[in-house]
């Protein structure tokens, strides 16, 4: 890591709009090194303190959306396009990602910035590959410092990506004030690697590449999609997703996208929700973070992982009562008694 | 509660199938007194080690069968019906019930017996009413104890029922191998109770109260959740969740409703999903226990529920980073730094 600066330093380039200070504080927030995260977390506080998260602006304006899809479904293409119309409405877009894969695939989701063109080569674009090889938590919790910053640098618009694969769109849908769904025409097989449940936390469903000769089952998608969207319990917040189709290559319901993210936006103001699903999720996280501590001050201790793998291999087993492991690893060990 | 017996006492009872004996060891698993869950350990203990968990019987031949659904699709009827013809068939039944809103109404699902009149007088089945006001996880653990203790009394099936409009619908998930979701035909208005992602939990549906005038309505409502469910991605199983109907009254749709669980039970016995599902769910346990003590001993320090309220309001208002206040959290207290 290069040269650090004095924390006021970031906080001022950040305010000013200076990506590269932008870039470097996020740098710091991701960095495993102590001295970093210390750093890191004034540059958060000052940020906080100045940029007014509790206060009217910029935060509180901003709209933070979440945005997945299986692998396949064109979510690169999509943000290239919609991020696109976005800035020529005049738009600050900040595109962040939340990719627990990349500690599997050894890749980032957007490490390949090649894969949107135009939007990284766009002035009022910014876009930040997702840190590569870390826990799933850890990037949920780096992810929402980065949105913050993206924030306080006056990016007004934030998509958050990730693949909708594993733990990490419920993470996400944890982070945002809308969630969409993107889908693929022709459901059912496309659909393997999609978590169950995934399909409940969506504000809206986006059938994908309505284009040409697809747009036909792209329509009956959205029909088949619209119904079974029906059948769910609502919301309660007033709002009932809608299923749309859009496609990257003509542009064709872009603009209704974002149209409905904005009545999305109004109703939730209006009706407080917007207000109290950031609030509830500030307090998720920071008991995401608190759970993280307790859990590594236990989990981290000298030999724990290896009790711990014989014990669940026990209790699979059926050999030992779950309660009575419990009890074994809280009771002062043998080895300590005499 | 009455005398206290020793260990084998209870032991010795429970295997030869003694319902009073049962019922009291059920009590102390239940009990929050120290002294009682100490003798409920070892009682569990030696029932786990004698009933033979880990072996071929009886646990690993019995069929836990969770059944949830809003208020008023008609649970208990359905129980009772469906539980009546197992009876028939030479089963032994036992009736658990997990119902965390009993904190709230003050009152227990199955508290009132006479609700399965028919049932709490057939000498093959017991029925345990949910213990009153207590915590989820709570309760959650105590379920689990409680099927324990009632499969090696030999209780062949048992179901475990649960209102489907809080948690407690993924705890109880979480301990049976067959989850049955009872659905009213109508759908919409109804579901309004309903937690959202509990239909992709289901291994069936059922839509209850398909009898006279409501047959028709009852067929259109399965088609309905029949095309729903396609659209959800597969299970992993190897199954494909079915949607039934069924009626209490007529007795139409029960033994099929059995038979489609037994098909399930060859299904994933034979592709070693049942017991992979067994052993992921006592390692849920397992965790779920440490949690809850890790937990405790944090959030029951003297002043840690005040001193969290008022974090927890400056962070929900945007005026204190999760961050900060976790660190602030494990900081030497400053009151002790000087």
């Amino acid at each position: 890591m290069r040269h650090r600066l004095p924390p006021d330093h970031y906080i001022n380039g950040i305010l000013a709009g200076d990506r590269l200070l932008l870039s470097r504080a996020i740098t710091l927030v991701e960095s495993r090194r102590p001295d970093d995260q210390a750093l890191a977390q004034l540059v958060m506080e000052g940020v906080l303190s100045r940029s007014g998260e509790a206060g009217p602006r910029p935060a509180a304006s901003s709209v933070r959306i979440g945005i997945t899809g299986v692998p396949g479904v064109g979510k690169s293409t999509f943000i290239e396009a919609f991020g696109t119309y976005l800035t020529q409405l005049g738009h600050h877009l900040a595109v962040l990602a939340v990719d627990p894969t990349s500690q599997r695939s050894g890749g980032s989701l957007l490490g390949d910035k090649t894969r949107m063109e135009t939007l990284s080569m766009n002035p009022n674009a910014y876009i930040r590959p997702s840190p590569a090889g870390d826990s799933l938590g850890g990037v949920g919790h780096r992810t929402r410092e980065t949105m913050l910053l993206c924030e306080a640098a006056s990016f007004d618009v934030i998509l958050v990506e990730t693949v909708g694969v594993g733990q990490s769109e419920t993470v996400v849908h944890g982070m945002v004030d809308f969630f969409l769904l993107l889908m693929l025409a022709g459901a059912g097989d496309e659909l393997q690697g999609m978590k169950r449940g995934i399909m409940e936390l969506a504000d809206a469903l986006v059938i994908t590449k309505a284009d040409g000769d697809n747009i036909a089952p792209a329509n009956r998608a959205r029909m088949e999609y619209q119904n079974a969207l029906h059948l769910f319990p609502p919301t309660g917040t007033g709002w009932f997703p809608p299923v749309l189709t859009g496609s990257a290559l003509t542009g064709a319901g872009i603009a209704t996208i974002w149209q409905t993210i904005q009545e999305h936006q109004q109703l939730t103001t209006q009706n407080g929700q917007r207000n109290q699903r950031r609030q509830a999720q500030q307090l998720t996280w920071f008991r995401a973070l608190l759970r993280q501590q307790l859990d590594s001050q236990f989990y981290d201790r000298p030999g724990m992982q290896d009790q711990l793998a014989l014990m669940e291999a026990q209790v699979q087993a059926g050999t030992l009562l779950p309660g009575q492991a419990v009890k074994m690893l809280f009771q002062p060990s043998s080895s300590g008694s005499r």
